[in-house]
């Protein structure tokens, strides 16, 4: 039986500030990109997230950031290699903790916002969250984009790479993501998403924006968590794809052998 | 032979900020009370640390303390039971995370600054500490004040206790600290610092501000890391307790089956 | 004819973070109690609610916290008297910097959250307060709690005071606001607590929990913003209060000279 | 009498970390420019900075930076330009608080560490910090690199534009900083130092490291306020100026009129 990943950023509350539904998304996916407090997350936010995704077999991965709670980590920081490498470590290491009592563990690692984006490209951000990762657990598989400098070198650190694709965003016909500051990058139709990832899932295509058919190579879709229909749209893309007798399965187990 | 452990703060530098001398600290204690960032350190700092306790065989424990950078977390914070073990949690998941990648580990708990102050008579604020203890991992010694509530409740929960005398603090003839806002209640002559040690080690001592022998039971003893002459102090401690014959020893191994 | 303030919680979103409806509220509230980026808040916000003030009229007051983001400011903390002076004169500023671009100004200060209710009660942050706004501009109006140090205190350093009554709170017998740890200490109906406002403004009195009639001295009446029928509950105060022709009017100018 | 400004970096401690030796400073510059809390500085110990300003009649600059505590301002934030100008004002506005207590007030910015090399080259960075302070006080002076963009799009703002040698930097042949990543880049000769800023003053050139003399064309030299010998290379600084003849002298006077 075909199976996918369906992944999605949880934990992003903070304090009296609550963004997205987490227990609603936690039905939905089968992997929770957690934050670890330095763009958003704080302890209680963490340990909730995980004990949700423990009581429903749903996969906890750090989404790692900058420091940077003002910004939401989507502003590039420039720090040296050595910082970010360190600052990763803290962040897995923290989620670890809060994993820990709830009956889980951190099973992979998908770096946020700014620092996914820039280390598609820059090459030593990149190198430094591979080494992060590494020096922590060179058994932790890492979620990133196809192509990227992150996959890249982790692949050559020999960490287990596991390739995205986005259900929600337009494809240019190199199969590369169309910049959000185009029109129609982001698409809302729920159905439309929903059935774009069927063919992800099953056929491994998806149509570009300007109609050709474009191969995409990728082990787990990425929902959104905090627009407003998020919730709806995750619901609609599980239904069509085990109605098109996709299974929804983690790709990696949540236990320490798995 | 007679021993006895010797612990310090250290990991207290945060940025561009230095605090204390960490590489002199760690040739001469044998725990030590690495910071977690929430009052202080960051992860290079913490790295640091740990990289270099466990280079000296000197075991790592987690300093654990309010959430309160601007005030070194010496202020009481009056925050929910719940929220307090979740926060201490994340930070010694954090610091684990560290000192895995040292080499090292986590061996044991120290509440800092008004934490360890407050949980000395809050029994909420304690029992909080103690449960995010025995939920992350029930084998963690935990370190504090002899008849403080946090131990008192820590041993009512089967954590194993471990009781610390102060080096350089005046004591009651009823064995506890004369208050800070008291004049003597800080002793600043190394020697007379040293052979207070010797003496609490060798005979479970100490002489209290009125001239009475007052019976102090301590398997460690704290020496200071961020005052002016703090270096020069722990040294002497060291010196004097090797030439009485007294072995400084860890009171928990750094390994994992220690 | 006769006039009330009401005054209502606004600039608590912060980053990606978004808490409460400033713009529905600046269209109902006279005074618009801004916070100032240390328990809520950052530049952006403030700036926006400033200009949203400015743009209709609102005067715009200082809602100095605690320096707890992660809290809310709904922690006590035990700061040194001179640490909070600063504190609060530092936000003062910082709120006074985005106002001024706005085309307006800082015009009162309203603590909040766990710095309100501490220093009801608490009089050395009491007069920690009262001193900053003092030194700052010793013709700034102070909001607060009838009967609480606050008040007290500022009131005897000449500081001209402003008492508040809460729109959606039970009062006691003594005229005090039942806690909110008891049943139906916090009320919800739009159209009971438009009445309570009614009978404050008009007759200066409420009706306590046991059915007794209290009298209530408030010259600005406090509608809550971030729950979640703040808006509609704060229209219907207004739209209560102008029929029975209470003109919602703010306790001070919004200009310079007021 | 030929004359020059001296300005250092202030208020850069935090808490519990004391940075630089500010009351030492503050005998020899006469343009202090204080941290505003983003990068450095507590309400507190920009307070202290500010009376001590006050009391030696040195002028209070506004040391703007970015918000990144753990990197003391020191690693670019790529920030929207309107999420900057708000950033500076919030500082600017927070300053000016505190040094209105203290008697004085903000009479001038200068950005901090990585923002103020990013506005070297930076259009919109360095337009985002000129709208703050033309939106804030269009009579503010800013200080900054000769050639940098921050002073160019200050002038064409209108805003009045003070540049600033560096006293012990090292000069290309064209009169740009020798890059500290380069050999020789730093001065630490106290009279090497001192000799060059006394040339900088009374014949406004400088000898660049290939021998060849370089205009310089500065109103205020800058001294370094955190380095070891900091205070003693200020003092050197000052005296040789003086027995040249050369008056220190601030470029902008400390009152509201100046």
């Amino acid at each position: 039986m075909t199976h996918i990943d369906l992944n999605a950023d949880l934990g992003e509350s903070f304090g009296r500030w609550t963004l997205g539904d987490d227990d609603a998304l936690l039905e939905v996916v089968t992997s929770a990109n957690v934050a670890c407090g330095f763009h958003a997350g704080d302890p209680g936010v963490l340990r909730h997230a995980c004990e949700g995704a423990a009581a429903r077999g749903v996969v906890v991965g750090a989404q790692v950031g900058y420091r940077d709670l003002a910004g939401f980590g989507r502003r590039f920081l420039d720090l040296p290699p050595a910082e970010l490498t360190d600052d990763v470590l803290y962040q897995i290491g923290a989620l670890e903790g809060l994993a820990r009592v709830a009956g889980t563990r951190v099973a992979y690692v998908k770096p946020h916002g700014a620092l996914y984006n820039a280390i598609v490209h820059h090459e030593e951000q990149a190198a430094a969250v591979v080494e992060a990762v590494r020096s922590y657990d060179p058994t932790l598989p890492v979620l990133g984009l196809p192509g990227s400098a992150w996959l890249r070198l982790a692949e050559e650190a020999g960490l287990r790479t596991v390739q995205e694709a986005f259900a929600d965003r337009a494809y240019t016909p190199e199969g590369t993501l169309v910049s959000r500051r185009e029109a129609g990058a982001v698409l809302e139709d729920p159905d439309e998403i929903a059935a774009r990832c069927v063919r992800i899932a099953t056929e491994g295509t998806v149509t570009a924006v300007d109609g050709t058919e474009v191969a995409v190579d990728a082990a787990s879709v990425c929902v959104h968590g905090d627009s407003p229909g998020a919730v709806r749209v995750a619901r609609a893309v599980r239904s069509a794809l085990e109605a098109a007798g996709v299974e929804p399965r983690p790709f990696v187990g949540a236990g320490p052998g798995a």
